[in-house]
């Protein structure tokens, strides 16, 4: 069971207050399906007339879930959507069994809502290669769906939590023509974060109007800007899943819309940095920029090398302005560098240039900064235009205490 | 400056008898680059005839000395050899300046051995990003000169620790048509360990006979062997160096030797070994194997992926027989992989096969092997004969405290 013994550091103030997407409801229990005494278990039904889209991880080992969400997410339907979730367990590594419970939750479902079982989604997260408990969630089925409200989705981003010390929900509202289409969406996540297509849990909804492959390149695009940019541990989950429905009641059609596609930008990019601000044991959040790459994939293999290192995430934690790491790990990065041409800066302070300290730097100058809860490190590599930016927490005693303890 | 607190638990019972090479000598004294009150600074210096042989790391921000120990490796010569390292500041990412340093000791050493300034090897290994004060080293070459001693090797494997909790040494002997060649070697490393090439400083010494580039090759095909085998928390020091001697004084050719080139496997093997067990707060010695994937890069990748694995070290930490973090690790790696395919053992037990847990797998078997100082995983990914063994060590408090405290 997940030891949460306090809320992260850097976790917001307060939960947002969601506004509601009228189309799709939601509810959660307690099916205790391995925690007891919280809800662990959450329905989210979009009307008729929604458009379903997604993006999945690209793990060899990815769940049963997520094989069975990646079949059905390509599907053109009116007929309206289910997702069932649920904490405490992963389905992940269990053979032929982890298909057959997501089959008996589909069908389950299918018959309870009168939806076709290829409308179902599920997600699972927890424990990996454990057999899921499928009995404990159907047998809740109907209280779920007696249950169903069109404000609970606060109730829903607690009920799929795991090691996350805090529930997280961003929103977004954007008007167009003088007509307003709102954005509610909320995720999972604290370890085995690390991007690579989509990551963790992530459920997104909309009252726009649009086609689902206009809605679906959107996601990707800005996915691949956001979730993919971030990092805890630089492992990666068999379950990372993000599913986003649109239901259409505004009517405003949002196909084409750069302030929509910007709204749902900001509503991504909020959760993505709620997943690292809540990143198993972090007391720092750490933007990492690269720029002056020979390619923006080079400087996205140099942002990683920095984010992903243990020495520079000790260090970090250690509010210990150790630049020396940075050089470390750029040079083992496989990227195009040249020691003489790297450029190190800490917030505004110039650390390193010339292939060395800088001259004007001054190690109290970047002590002070280390201090701060919210850390940007700007790396210039001198080679070209190449630009990424990733997201990331420092690595401390809380790690490890989570990770040597807690199955996951 | 370095917290060593005690002698890792997985520290050899003793250092060994090293035993004498004809042909080379050492010393080691206290010169106060950093440290104080330890030897810090040592000389090797190896008599005319002796050929040099050398790996180094592929970091793109090397130090000055390994970049100045490439350019000379080459060279055919039979002028003898000095090597000289220095603990406590490793010269990298010093610029300009760093290569002044490098050249200053070399200048001086040749002055004082008579060696051609070409034929000065130099280490340096510490701190990254500060100037080296090598008018310190300088100061003390004379009392080097004077102390040169042919059963000083011990000494100078103290004198180039840094964090490492233990001096580490090992020997082996063969004979060849009735007459005995030895090999003595000794190494420093216990973070930033990553497999890119060499890694860490070792150097290693025999009196066999042997021609530069067969030596070269055979250091090298043993190197990916075993240095290029280990990693302690996936970061690549910018200093490594593996620096072999062959004096040639015992008269024995042991150019195409087996018995040799085992030997000397033997050798490298336990150093490498040895760098793990002091691993910055292990406490676990793990061996993943790796078989029947697709090929033997992919069988590497994978065992890289479950080494680094944040996820699957603080499990091994914390004496949990957590396999789902193993499937998770080969499930992002990128290398081929099936679920159903995969097989899994830790030690002799079976844990995991047919894309699940083994039926005949009890917990209490796992976890009582994971009380084991020493752990072997087996993975089988069942695709092909691709095949790995990489060597690691568990993730605890004791690599953040060092970690977050010490700069390196």
């Amino acid at each position: 069971m997940a030891k949460i013994t306090s809320v992260s550091p850097l976790a917001p103030e307060s939960f947002p207050t969601l506004p509601v997407i009228p189309g799709v409801r939601f509810a959660a229990v307690e099916a205790g399906v391995r925690y007891q005494g919280r809800k662990d278990v959450m329905l989210a039904l979009l009307d008729p007339g929604s458009v379903m889209v997604g993006v999945f991880t690209r793990s060899a080992t990815r769940s049963a879930n997520v094989l069975d969400c990646q079949a059905k997410i390509g599907l053109d339907s009116d007929a309206g959507a289910a997702i069932v979730v649920n904490s405490g367990n992963s389905n992940a590594f269990t053979g032929k069994a982890g298909e057959g419970s997501v089959a008996a939750i589909c069908e389950a479902v299918a018959k309870i809502t009168g939806l076709p079982a290829e409308r179902v989604f599920t997600s699972s997260t927890g424990v990996i290669g454990e057999r899921l408990p499928h009995d404990r969630i159907i047998a809740k089925l109907e209280d779920l769906n007696a249950q169903l409200d069109d404000k609970a989705l606060d109730m829903a981003a607690k009920a799929i939590m795991t090691t996350d010390t805090f529930a997280k929900g961003a929103t977004a509202s954007v008007d167009i023509e003088g007509q307003r289409v709102h954005i509610a969406g909320i995720a999972k996540g604290s370890g085995m974060i690390a991007p690579d297509m989509a990551t963790m849990l992530v459920y997104i909804f909309t009252d726009a109007k649009i086609g689902r492959a206009d809605l679906q390149a959107m996601v990707s695009r800005i996915n691949d800007k956001t979730f993919n940019c971030i990092t805890v541990d630089s492992d990666t989950s068999t379950s990372d899943t993000l599913l986003m429905g649109a239901t259409g009641t505004s009517g405003v059609d949002v196909t084409g819309e750069a302030t929509f596609e910007a709204a749902l930008h900001e509503v991504m990019q909020n959760l993505s940095h709620q997943v690292v601000k809540d990143g198993e044991g972090a007391t720092k959040f750490v933007t990492v920029n690269v720029t002056g790459a020979a390619s923006d994939a080079d400087a996205r293999t140099h942002a990683l090398a920095i984010a992903n290192s243990p020495l520079v995430k000790t260090a970090i934690a250690g509010e210990d302005p150790n630049w020396g790491r940075i050089v470390m790990a750029i040079g083992k990065s496989g990227a195009a560098a040249d020691r003489d041409l790297l450029s190190i800066r800490f917030g505004d302070v110039q650390v390193a240039e010339h292939g060395w300290v800088a001259e004007t730097y001054k190690e109290a100058d970047g002590a002070a900064l280390m201090k701060k809860p919210e850390i940007d490190i700007t790396v210039d590599i001198g080679l070209g235009d190449g630009k990424a930016t990733i997201w990331t927490c420092d690595l401390t005693h809380g790690y490890i205490s989570i990770n040597a303890d807690y199955r996951s």
